[in-house]
Protein backbone atom coordinates (compact mmCIF):
# COMPACT_ATOMS: atom_id res chain seq x y z
CA UNK A 1 0.00 0.00 0.00
CA UNK A 2 1.46 3.00 -1.27
CA UNK A 3 0.77 6.61 1.06
CA UNK A 4 1.76 10.25 0.44
CA UNK A 5 3.14 11.90 3.37
CA UNK A 6 3.07 16.25 3.33
CA UNK A 7 6.97 16.38 4.77
CA UNK A 8 8.61 19.86 5.95
CA UNK A 9 11.48 18.43 7.99
CA UNK A 10 9.83 19.64 11.14
CA UNK A 11 8.72 17.91 14.50
CA UNK A 12 5.21 17.25 13.62
CA UNK A 13 5.62 15.84 10.08
CA UNK A 14 8.66 13.80 10.61
CA UNK A 15 6.56 12.04 13.25
CA UNK A 16 4.07 11.57 11.03
CA UNK A 17 6.43 10.04 8.25
CA UNK A 18 7.78 7.61 10.96
CA UNK A 19 3.91 6.97 12.17
CA UNK A 20 2.82 6.15 8.03
CA UNK A 21 6.01 3.99 7.98
CA UNK A 22 4.99 2.10 11.01
CA UNK A 23 1.74 1.12 9.86
CA UNK A 24 3.54 -0.55 6.72
CA UNK A 25 2.77 1.80 4.16
CA UNK A 26 5.07 2.16 1.14
CA UNK A 27 6.32 6.09 1.81
CA UNK A 28 6.03 8.41 -0.69
CA UNK A 29 7.46 11.46 0.73
CA UNK A 30 6.18 15.98 -0.63
CA UNK A 31 8.13 18.96 -0.18
CA UNK A 32 7.71 22.25 -1.36
CA UNK A 33 10.35 24.58 -1.92
CA UNK A 34 7.93 27.95 -2.05
CA UNK A 35 10.70 30.80 -1.50
CA UNK A 36 10.00 30.44 1.85
CA UNK A 37 12.76 32.75 3.90
CA UNK A 38 15.27 29.76 4.32
CA UNK A 39 15.33 26.20 2.62
CA UNK A 40 16.89 24.74 5.71
CA UNK A 41 14.42 22.40 6.51
CA UNK A 42 14.58 21.35 3.00
CA UNK A 43 17.58 19.61 4.47
CA UNK A 44 15.89 18.41 7.32
CA UNK A 45 13.58 16.85 5.25
CA UNK A 46 15.67 15.08 2.57
CA UNK A 47 17.75 13.52 5.61
CA UNK A 48 15.13 12.67 7.56
CA UNK A 49 12.86 10.94 4.33
CA UNK A 50 16.49 9.28 3.93
CA UNK A 51 16.63 7.58 7.89
CA UNK A 52 12.95 6.63 7.70
CA UNK A 53 13.51 4.86 3.97
CA UNK A 54 11.15 6.25 2.23
CA UNK A 55 10.32 4.59 -1.92
CA UNK A 56 10.47 8.26 -3.62
CA UNK A 57 11.22 11.89 -2.33
CA UNK A 58 9.47 14.42 -4.62
CA UNK A 59 10.24 18.49 -3.91
CA UNK A 60 7.90 20.36 -5.78
CA UNK A 61 9.18 24.03 -6.28
CA UNK A 62 7.06 27.36 -6.97
CA UNK A 63 7.07 30.80 -5.94
CA UNK A 64 4.56 31.61 -3.13
CA UNK A 65 6.61 34.97 -2.71
CA UNK A 66 5.38 36.51 -5.89
CA UNK A 67 2.40 38.51 -4.29
CA UNK A 68 3.72 38.04 -0.62
CA UNK A 69 0.81 38.15 2.14
CA UNK A 70 2.80 36.43 4.92
CA UNK A 71 5.97 36.65 7.23
CA UNK A 72 7.15 33.54 5.91
CA UNK A 73 7.56 34.75 2.09
CA UNK A 74 7.73 38.17 2.63
CA UNK A 75 11.70 39.52 4.33
CA UNK A 76 9.34 42.90 4.85
CA UNK A 77 7.49 41.72 7.39
CA UNK A 78 9.43 40.90 11.13
CA UNK A 79 9.04 37.25 12.50
CA UNK A 80 7.33 37.30 15.90
CA UNK A 81 9.80 36.87 18.79
CA UNK A 82 9.52 35.68 21.99
CA UNK A 83 5.46 35.76 22.32
CA UNK A 84 3.75 33.81 24.99
CA UNK A 85 2.48 30.81 24.31
CA UNK A 86 -0.84 31.94 25.27
CA UNK A 87 -0.59 34.51 22.53
CA UNK A 88 -0.06 32.40 19.68
CA UNK A 89 -3.57 30.55 19.90
CA UNK A 90 -4.96 34.16 19.84
CA UNK A 91 -5.47 34.96 16.58
CA UNK A 92 -3.66 34.58 13.11
CA UNK A 93 -0.24 35.11 13.10
CA UNK A 94 1.34 36.85 10.76
CA UNK A 95 3.44 33.50 9.95
CA UNK A 96 0.19 32.24 8.31
CA UNK A 97 0.55 31.51 4.56
CA UNK A 98 -2.64 32.13 2.19
CA UNK A 99 -4.22 28.63 1.17
CA UNK A 100 -0.65 26.95 2.30
CA UNK A 101 -2.14 23.85 3.51
CA UNK A 102 -4.41 23.81 0.39
CA UNK A 103 -2.02 23.89 -2.15
CA UNK A 104 0.27 21.76 -0.36
CA UNK A 105 -2.92 19.03 -0.05
CA UNK A 106 -3.63 19.48 -3.53
CA UNK A 107 0.12 18.42 -4.67
CA UNK A 108 -0.48 15.75 -2.78
CA UNK A 109 -3.79 14.82 -4.02
CA UNK A 110 -1.96 14.89 -7.32
CA UNK A 111 0.89 12.82 -6.62
CA UNK A 112 -1.12 10.22 -4.80
CA UNK A 113 -3.77 9.84 -8.17
CA UNK A 114 -0.59 9.59 -10.36
CA UNK A 115 1.29 6.65 -8.08
CA UNK A 116 -2.52 5.22 -7.41
CA UNK A 117 -1.72 5.99 -3.17
CA UNK A 118 -4.90 5.00 -0.83
CA UNK A 119 -3.93 7.72 1.93
CA UNK A 120 -2.61 11.22 2.07
CA UNK A 121 -0.54 12.07 5.70
CA UNK A 122 -0.42 15.40 6.90
CA UNK A 123 0.63 16.64 10.41
CA UNK A 124 -1.89 19.44 10.82
CA UNK A 125 -2.41 19.91 14.40
CA UNK A 126 -5.95 22.56 15.81
CA UNK A 127 -4.09 22.73 19.20
CA UNK A 128 -0.70 24.56 18.93
CA UNK A 129 -1.73 26.15 15.58
CA UNK A 130 -5.39 27.64 16.53
CA UNK A 131 -4.49 30.61 15.17
CA UNK A 132 -4.45 28.68 11.44
CA UNK A 133 -7.54 28.36 9.59
CA UNK A 134 -6.06 25.49 7.85
CA UNK A 135 -5.16 23.20 10.75
CA UNK A 136 -8.87 22.43 12.04
CA UNK A 137 -11.00 19.44 11.64
CA UNK A 138 -13.76 21.12 9.83
CA UNK A 139 -10.78 22.94 6.76
CA UNK A 140 -9.83 19.07 6.74
CA UNK A 141 -13.39 17.44 6.24
CA UNK A 142 -14.07 19.75 3.61
CA UNK A 143 -10.66 18.94 1.93
CA UNK A 144 -11.69 15.53 2.42
CA UNK A 145 -14.98 16.12 0.16
CA UNK A 146 -12.36 17.51 -2.58
CA UNK A 147 -10.23 14.19 -2.75
CA UNK A 148 -13.34 12.55 -3.19
CA UNK A 149 -14.87 14.76 -5.68
CA UNK A 150 -12.27 15.95 -7.73
CA UNK A 151 -10.44 13.05 -8.92
CA UNK A 152 -10.96 10.29 -10.90
CA UNK A 153 -9.99 7.43 -8.45
CA UNK A 154 -12.64 9.19 -5.95
CA UNK A 155 -15.41 9.29 -8.56
CA UNK A 156 -14.34 5.49 -9.42
CA UNK A 157 -14.67 4.67 -5.94
CA UNK A 158 -11.43 4.37 -4.12
CA UNK A 159 -11.03 7.88 -2.73
CA UNK A 160 -7.72 8.77 -1.30
CA UNK A 161 -8.36 10.05 2.22
CA UNK A 162 -6.40 12.18 4.33
CA UNK A 163 -5.30 11.47 7.37
CA UNK A 164 -4.17 13.46 10.13
CA UNK A 165 -2.93 11.61 12.98
CA UNK A 166 -1.78 14.62 15.09
CA UNK A 167 -4.86 17.11 15.06
CA UNK A 168 -6.04 16.67 18.36
CA UNK A 169 -2.92 16.36 20.05
CA UNK A 170 -0.90 18.52 22.21
CA UNK A 171 2.91 18.92 21.42
CA UNK A 172 3.79 17.09 24.57
CA UNK A 173 1.45 13.63 23.21
CA UNK A 174 3.45 14.41 19.45
CA UNK A 175 6.66 13.63 21.25
CA UNK A 176 5.83 11.39 23.53
CA UNK A 177 4.51 9.44 19.89
CA UNK A 178 7.80 10.50 18.24
CA UNK A 179 9.76 8.93 20.70
CA UNK A 180 8.23 5.93 20.72
CA UNK A 181 8.59 5.63 16.81
CA UNK A 182 12.23 6.50 16.79
CA UNK A 183 12.37 9.76 15.45
CA UNK A 184 15.93 11.36 14.87
CA UNK A 185 14.66 14.81 16.66
CA UNK A 186 18.39 16.21 16.05
CA UNK A 187 17.63 15.77 12.16
CA UNK A 188 14.43 17.76 12.57
CA UNK A 189 14.35 21.42 11.60
CA UNK A 190 11.10 23.99 13.03
CA UNK A 191 12.77 27.00 13.36
CA UNK A 192 11.15 29.67 11.30
CA UNK A 193 14.87 31.13 10.91
CA UNK A 194 17.18 29.81 8.55
CA UNK A 195 20.52 29.89 10.76
CA UNK A 196 23.47 27.28 11.49
CA UNK A 197 21.61 26.36 14.80
CA UNK A 198 17.56 27.23 15.59
CA UNK A 199 16.84 30.71 17.21
CA UNK A 200 14.87 29.45 20.30
CA UNK A 201 12.78 32.77 20.29
CA UNK A 202 10.53 32.30 16.89
CA UNK A 203 7.01 30.65 17.48
CA UNK A 204 7.89 27.87 16.36
CA UNK A 205 10.87 27.38 18.41
CA UNK A 206 9.17 28.40 21.54
CA UNK A 207 6.51 25.58 21.36
CA UNK A 208 8.90 23.46 21.09
CA UNK A 209 10.88 24.03 23.59
CA UNK A 210 7.90 24.22 26.23
CA UNK A 211 6.77 20.90 25.49
CA UNK A 212 10.33 19.12 25.52
CA UNK A 213 10.64 20.66 28.72
CA UNK A 214 7.26 19.33 30.49
CA UNK A 215 8.50 16.68 29.51
CA UNK A 216 11.37 17.01 31.14
CA UNK A 217 13.60 16.18 28.24
CA UNK A 218 16.28 18.21 26.14
CA UNK A 219 15.56 18.71 22.42
CA UNK A 220 17.69 17.62 20.78
CA UNK A 221 17.84 19.67 17.94
CA UNK A 222 18.40 22.67 20.17
CA UNK A 223 21.66 21.73 21.86
CA UNK A 224 23.99 23.45 19.68
CA UNK B 1 -13.25 45.05 -6.49
CA UNK B 2 -10.65 43.01 -7.66
CA UNK B 3 -11.17 39.56 -9.14
CA UNK B 4 -9.22 36.63 -9.69
CA UNK B 5 -9.30 35.01 -12.89
CA UNK B 6 -8.04 31.48 -13.55
CA UNK B 7 -6.74 31.87 -17.29
CA UNK B 8 -5.37 29.62 -19.87
CA UNK B 9 -5.47 31.57 -23.10
CA UNK B 10 -8.31 29.31 -24.40
CA UNK B 11 -12.20 29.99 -25.50
CA UNK B 12 -13.49 29.51 -22.23
CA UNK B 13 -11.08 30.83 -19.45
CA UNK B 14 -10.69 33.93 -22.29
CA UNK B 15 -14.93 34.38 -22.23
CA UNK B 16 -14.84 34.11 -18.46
CA UNK B 17 -11.59 37.12 -18.33
CA UNK B 18 -14.14 39.59 -20.54
CA UNK B 19 -17.15 38.91 -18.15
CA UNK B 20 -15.21 39.43 -15.20
CA UNK B 21 -14.25 42.79 -16.81
CA UNK B 22 -17.28 43.74 -17.99
CA UNK B 23 -18.89 43.18 -14.59
CA UNK B 24 -16.55 46.13 -13.15
CA UNK B 25 -13.76 44.06 -11.47
CA UNK B 26 -10.46 44.92 -11.55
CA UNK B 27 -8.82 41.94 -13.18
CA UNK B 28 -6.18 39.86 -11.54
CA UNK B 29 -5.25 36.91 -14.21
CA UNK B 30 -3.79 33.86 -12.74
CA UNK B 31 -2.06 31.18 -15.42
CA UNK B 32 0.62 28.23 -14.93
CA UNK B 33 2.91 27.02 -16.33
CA UNK B 34 3.13 23.63 -15.49
CA UNK B 35 5.29 21.58 -17.87
CA UNK B 36 2.44 20.99 -20.13
CA UNK B 37 3.30 19.69 -23.27
CA UNK B 38 2.91 23.29 -24.79
CA UNK B 39 3.08 26.91 -24.14
CA UNK B 40 1.98 28.23 -26.42
CA UNK B 41 -1.13 28.59 -24.80
CA UNK B 42 0.64 30.55 -22.25
CA UNK B 43 1.33 33.12 -25.21
CA UNK B 44 -2.44 33.41 -25.95
CA UNK B 45 -3.08 34.13 -21.98
CA UNK B 46 -0.72 36.66 -22.28
CA UNK B 47 -2.03 38.19 -25.45
CA UNK B 48 -5.67 37.93 -24.10
CA UNK B 49 -4.89 39.68 -20.86
CA UNK B 50 -3.33 42.46 -22.23
CA UNK B 51 -6.03 42.91 -24.55
CA UNK B 52 -8.74 43.00 -22.29
CA UNK B 53 -6.74 45.22 -20.01
CA UNK B 54 -6.24 43.35 -17.07
CA UNK B 55 -4.43 45.26 -13.24
CA UNK B 56 -2.47 42.44 -12.96
CA UNK B 57 -1.02 38.80 -15.02
CA UNK B 58 1.03 36.25 -13.21
CA UNK B 59 2.13 32.96 -14.33
CA UNK B 60 2.88 30.59 -11.46
CA UNK B 61 4.93 28.02 -12.32
CA UNK B 62 5.60 23.87 -11.10
CA UNK B 63 6.34 20.81 -13.01
CA UNK B 64 3.40 18.28 -12.93
CA UNK B 65 5.56 16.07 -15.43
CA UNK B 66 7.04 14.89 -11.84
CA UNK B 67 4.75 11.90 -11.63
CA UNK B 68 3.39 11.92 -14.89
CA UNK B 69 -0.35 10.52 -14.96
CA UNK B 70 -1.96 12.41 -17.60
CA UNK B 71 -1.34 12.89 -21.46
CA UNK B 72 -1.29 16.60 -21.28
CA UNK B 73 2.04 16.37 -19.01
CA UNK B 74 3.75 12.84 -20.37
CA UNK B 75 4.71 13.14 -23.86
CA UNK B 76 5.08 9.03 -23.77
CA UNK B 77 1.10 9.27 -23.78
CA UNK B 78 -0.80 9.73 -26.87
CA UNK B 79 -3.64 12.56 -27.67
CA UNK B 80 -6.48 11.17 -28.94
CA UNK B 81 -7.43 12.21 -32.53
CA UNK B 82 -10.57 12.54 -34.29
CA UNK B 83 -12.92 11.20 -31.20
CA UNK B 84 -16.58 11.55 -31.75
CA UNK B 85 -17.97 14.39 -30.00
CA UNK B 86 -20.19 11.36 -28.28
CA UNK B 87 -17.50 9.35 -27.29
CA UNK B 88 -15.90 12.59 -25.02
CA UNK B 89 -18.85 12.47 -22.36
CA UNK B 90 -18.36 8.75 -21.63
CA UNK B 91 -15.61 8.26 -19.62
CA UNK B 92 -12.68 10.17 -17.81
CA UNK B 93 -10.30 10.96 -20.95
CA UNK B 94 -6.35 10.55 -20.91
CA UNK B 95 -6.24 14.01 -21.01
CA UNK B 96 -7.42 14.40 -17.44
CA UNK B 97 -4.56 15.81 -15.31
CA UNK B 98 -5.14 14.53 -11.35
CA UNK B 99 -5.55 17.20 -9.75
CA UNK B 100 -5.10 19.92 -11.73
CA UNK B 101 -8.14 22.05 -10.86
CA UNK B 102 -7.66 22.00 -7.42
CA UNK B 103 -4.15 23.25 -7.80
CA UNK B 104 -5.12 25.93 -9.80
CA UNK B 105 -8.08 26.66 -7.88
CA UNK B 106 -5.57 26.96 -4.80
CA UNK B 107 -2.92 29.23 -6.18
CA UNK B 108 -6.05 31.20 -7.05
CA UNK B 109 -7.10 31.52 -3.19
CA UNK B 110 -3.53 32.00 -2.07
CA UNK B 111 -3.39 35.16 -4.81
CA UNK B 112 -7.21 36.26 -3.68
CA UNK B 113 -6.65 36.40 -0.27
CA UNK B 114 -2.88 37.62 -0.62
CA UNK B 115 -4.29 40.89 -2.86
CA UNK B 116 -7.81 40.92 -0.77
CA UNK B 117 -9.82 40.07 -3.80
CA UNK B 118 -13.40 38.38 -3.08
CA UNK B 119 -13.91 36.56 -6.02
CA UNK B 120 -12.28 34.27 -8.10
CA UNK B 121 -13.70 33.23 -11.74
CA UNK B 122 -13.07 29.43 -13.63
CA UNK B 123 -14.79 28.64 -16.87
CA UNK B 124 -15.22 25.07 -15.77
CA UNK B 125 -17.83 23.54 -17.78
CA UNK B 126 -19.97 20.16 -16.66
CA UNK B 127 -21.26 19.62 -20.21
CA UNK B 128 -18.63 19.49 -23.16
CA UNK B 129 -15.80 18.19 -20.64
CA UNK B 130 -18.03 15.88 -18.61
CA UNK B 131 -16.05 13.07 -18.26
CA UNK B 132 -13.96 15.27 -15.88
CA UNK B 133 -14.44 15.24 -12.35
CA UNK B 134 -13.09 18.54 -11.26
CA UNK B 135 -15.29 20.17 -13.47
CA UNK B 136 -18.59 19.35 -11.65
CA UNK B 137 -20.99 21.07 -9.71
CA UNK B 138 -20.44 19.04 -6.66
CA UNK B 139 -16.84 20.16 -6.71
CA UNK B 140 -16.74 23.26 -7.50
CA UNK B 141 -18.83 23.04 -3.85
CA UNK B 142 -16.49 21.25 -2.00
CA UNK B 143 -13.92 23.93 -3.03
CA UNK B 144 -16.02 26.48 -1.71
CA UNK B 145 -16.02 24.99 1.67
CA UNK B 146 -12.28 25.43 1.44
CA UNK B 147 -12.31 28.88 0.24
CA UNK B 148 -14.60 29.56 3.30
CA UNK B 149 -12.88 27.32 6.05
CA UNK B 150 -9.11 27.22 4.93
CA UNK B 151 -8.65 31.06 4.95
CA UNK B 152 -8.03 34.00 7.13
CA UNK B 153 -10.53 36.06 4.65
CA UNK B 154 -13.40 33.16 5.04
CA UNK B 155 -13.25 32.78 9.14
CA UNK B 156 -13.40 36.09 9.53
CA UNK B 157 -16.68 36.60 7.35
CA UNK B 158 -15.28 37.91 4.57
CA UNK B 159 -15.07 35.15 1.96
CA UNK B 160 -13.71 34.32 -1.08
CA UNK B 161 -16.48 33.08 -3.92
CA UNK B 162 -15.77 30.43 -6.92
CA UNK B 163 -17.98 32.10 -9.48
CA UNK B 164 -18.21 29.33 -12.55
CA UNK B 165 -20.10 31.28 -15.30
CA UNK B 166 -20.32 28.63 -17.74
CA UNK B 167 -20.77 26.00 -15.85
CA UNK B 168 -23.86 24.65 -17.21
CA UNK B 169 -23.34 26.09 -20.65
CA UNK B 170 -23.34 24.36 -24.09
CA UNK B 171 -20.00 25.33 -26.15
CA UNK B 172 -22.72 27.40 -28.23
CA UNK B 173 -23.62 29.21 -26.18
CA UNK B 174 -20.30 30.16 -24.46
CA UNK B 175 -19.66 31.22 -27.92
CA UNK B 176 -22.42 33.51 -28.50
CA UNK B 177 -21.49 35.07 -24.66
CA UNK B 178 -17.95 35.53 -25.90
CA UNK B 179 -18.77 37.17 -29.34
CA UNK B 180 -21.40 39.81 -27.23
CA UNK B 181 -18.36 40.59 -25.00
CA UNK B 182 -16.37 41.09 -28.10
CA UNK B 183 -13.29 37.88 -27.32
CA UNK B 184 -10.89 37.95 -29.71
CA UNK B 185 -11.40 34.52 -30.89
CA UNK B 186 -8.21 34.30 -33.24
CA UNK B 187 -5.63 35.45 -30.08
CA UNK B 188 -7.37 32.54 -28.05
CA UNK B 189 -5.55 28.82 -28.12
CA UNK B 190 -7.58 25.87 -27.20
CA UNK B 191 -5.33 22.92 -29.05
CA UNK B 192 -3.68 20.43 -27.02
CA UNK B 193 -0.87 20.41 -29.37
CA UNK B 194 1.32 23.67 -29.45
CA UNK B 195 2.03 23.85 -33.32
CA UNK B 196 1.79 27.29 -35.46
CA UNK B 197 -1.95 26.59 -36.41
CA UNK B 198 -4.27 24.32 -34.40
CA UNK B 199 -4.71 20.52 -35.13
CA UNK B 200 -8.33 20.49 -35.67
CA UNK B 201 -8.07 16.70 -34.72
CA UNK B 202 -7.77 16.82 -30.98
CA UNK B 203 -11.02 16.56 -28.74
CA UNK B 204 -10.48 20.26 -27.55
CA UNK B 205 -10.57 21.50 -31.40
CA UNK B 206 -12.86 19.23 -32.67
CA UNK B 207 -15.11 20.95 -29.45
CA UNK B 208 -14.71 24.29 -30.58
CA UNK B 209 -15.06 23.33 -34.50
CA UNK B 210 -18.60 21.93 -34.13
CA UNK B 211 -19.92 24.46 -31.86
CA UNK B 212 -18.83 27.17 -34.71
CA UNK B 213 -19.99 25.27 -37.30
CA UNK B 214 -23.46 25.07 -35.19
CA UNK B 215 -23.82 28.69 -35.12
CA UNK B 216 -23.00 29.29 -38.77
CA UNK B 217 -19.46 30.71 -37.87
CA UNK B 218 -15.89 30.24 -39.05
CA UNK B 219 -13.92 29.84 -35.76
CA UNK B 220 -11.44 33.00 -36.55
CA UNK B 221 -8.15 30.67 -34.76
CA UNK B 222 -8.44 28.27 -37.14
CA UNK B 223 -8.14 30.22 -40.38
CA UNK B 224 -4.56 29.63 -41.20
Amino acid sequence: MKAVILLSGGLDSSTVLYLAKSEGYDCYALSFDYQQRHRRELTAAKTIATAVGVTAHQVVSFDLSLWGGSALTDRQIDLPQDRALSAMSESIPVTYVPARNTIFLSFALAYAEAIAANRVYIGVNALDYSGYPDCRGDYIDAMRSVFRLGTKQGREGDPIEIITPLIDLKKTEIIQLGNKLGVPWQQTWSCYSGDEVPCGTCDSCLLRLAAFKELGLVDPAMVG
